[in-house]
């Protein structure tokens, strides 16, 4: 037999798939034919048939998803999901839920991360439009609500995951933020805490913003208003958290207790307390004590050298719902013009 | 200005996205105008050009890059990415270094999950190559080369990342299992322990045989055979692992200390030892102390409640050189026909 001559090329090297046509030569059949064994073997004889199927196998055809989906209309059978951090444990938690959603209905995620630049995020959405991505996921970036308008998205359905953006039409599925942070703050508050410091995301980013309104909502129930000088904000990773903690406990009157409004703040705290009482140790002297809440648990969560209670819930539940969203929208199940909005519930776990 | 119908929809229904033809239409122009326009304007009235690019700006029309892709011969763009678990943080770091090379060149990751599921992951890398991937990288399950031939992959050319298969013609980056496992076991027997624990993965996994070879090497560097009874194999949680601690804590001769080969293991066997200390605690009883030695670092090791030296190693890193490796074959730089194998260096690091 003859392997066709596109079928060959190097062991690494780069070589076309072998098509209809090249089965065709090798198995000295007509093209049709090899399309009907393609099909299931309608109207080919069975010898033929065995014939066509064991060419097939030695020279390994594969269909050609990509053109076959194009040709049925541009169901490119990908789902496109932008998130800002892979890093982040939350990030990885929930595209794990989307992932495994999405893959029970045959499609595959394409996947981008924005690395919280708007800049970044609008080029990944053309590119992602671009190659036909059946609907969207993604962690916006920013308070433009522009890129998203169903014309910018050329009518690709689009879930936000865990942040919105002000002024978008488009589904989200966020955790409820004001509750879990309102919660953290009046426990702090009850157990006697006058001085809360605050450990925050930037506003511009929704949960940042709403976690800081939970947070001074707490205070304002209770007739307070929480000082400036104890709220930071915009600290994206451990080592900017753990300076921001170090800032907190070096004014002239340091908070008692600190919300460090998610996990990569809860980190940085952890780290920056962890660090003053090894030393405090050290030298004899007095270990200093902070009562520490976090949003958003993680994997040593319970075994934090600082005694800790945090704003927990289920990243990869997250992720689930968000592509079942999604996928509600795309089988027309769900036809409601409005924008739907889910917030998942958060509960508060101490870890003694 | 007439939108075309087939620009209209409801919000969050289905449309397709407008043609060249559309354009013409709602331009009054021919479509061979409008081609021009979108690929440059040679050869257009600058009137006319401006007037073309207004209503695409209108209509919103998007090159389907998918088709433009196979017209140019089969080049999706797109390389295939198949882990076994985005919730172990080593593979999400990977991830992490494959995105971030494959962005720069303008790509995009598809990104598959096979939960240690060879069936699955069989069917994913069909898909994969069935929607004309350029390359894959993957971090196989099982033993079977076949799966991986290049008859198999139709060419498309494949690095192994993390775990290699006997027998297959891929590229492979991995970790320096063997050393890694080697030193920091001959540390634990210099230290004088010679009852040496080892949790590990299962051995048909190249790396749990690799680190299991390394651990059984330095025993017979110093003529000692390492007892069965204190080898357990195959967990692949955290729960399991904190089981399998458990049992070996529990033998009537345990191990004074412990080699964890990989993540999981190594915090399912702090959770073991840090719960029976605090029962010893709470009973004033005598704590229980264990050597303990993991492998991949993780974001708390330095602030483990119970000390550990950890063979540590960069699993971005690793993602990042995967996909230059497969850069390396698709830019026909690496023309070498022998399969490339790179195993990245490992370091012992002590968290007192």
């Amino acid at each position: 037999m003859t392997i066709p001559a596109s079928a060959a090329g190097g062991a690494g090297g780069r070589r076309s798939a072998p098509t209809v046509k090249d089965i065709a030569r090798a198995a000295n059949v007509s093209p049709m034919t090899v399309s009907r064994v393609l099909s299931g073997g309608n109207n080919v004889r069975p010898q033929v048939r065995e014939h066509v199927e064991r060419v097939i196998a030695e020279v390994g055809y594969r269909r050609n998803e990509n053109a076959r989906r194009l040709r049925q209309g541009n169901r490119s059978g990908l789902v496109g999901v932008l998130i800002t951090n892979i890093g982040n444990p939350y990030y990885a938690g929930m595209l794990q839920g989307v992932e495994e959603v999405v893959a029970k209905t045959g499609r595959r995620i394409m996947v981008g991360v924005t690395n919280e630049d708007e800049q970044l995020e609008r080029q990944l959405l053309s590119d992602f439009l671009g190659r036909q991505v059946e609907g969207l996921i993604v962690v916006p970036v920013g308070e433009d609500p522009d890129r998203f308008s169903i014309e910018s998205l050329a009518g690709v359905p689009l879930v936000l995951a865990s942040r919105s953006i002000a002024g978008t039409s488009a589904d989200a599925v966020l955790l409820d933020d004001v509750r879990g942070a309102l919660e953290a703050t009046e426990r702090m508050l009850a157990e006697g805490h006058r001085r809360v410091g605050f450990l925050g995301n930037q506003v511009s980013v929704s949960t940042g913003r709403r976690r800081l309104e939970g947070f001074r909502l707490a205070h304002r129930r209770l007739g307070l208003e929480p000082p400036d000088e104890l709220i930071r904000l915009g600290q994206q990773d451990v080592t900017s958290a753990e300076q921001a903690m170090d800032s907190l406990l070096d004014l002239a009157d340091p908070p008692t207790a600190v919300f460090a409004a998610n996990n990569r703040n809860t980190v940085g705290a952890i780290r920056a307390i962890s660090k003053r009482r090894t030393a405090a140790r050290a030298r004899h002297g007095v270990v200093p004590t902070v009562r520490l809440f976090g949003f958003d648990s993680f994997e040593f969560a319970d075994m934090s050298p600082v005694p800790l209670s945090i704003v927990d819930h289920d990243p990869t539940e997250l992720g689930r719902i968000a592509a079942q969203m999604l996928f509600d929208r795309l089988s027309g199940e769900d036809t409601r013009p409005g924008p739907r909005l889910i917030e998942l519930p958060v509960h508060l776990v101490d870890f003694a």
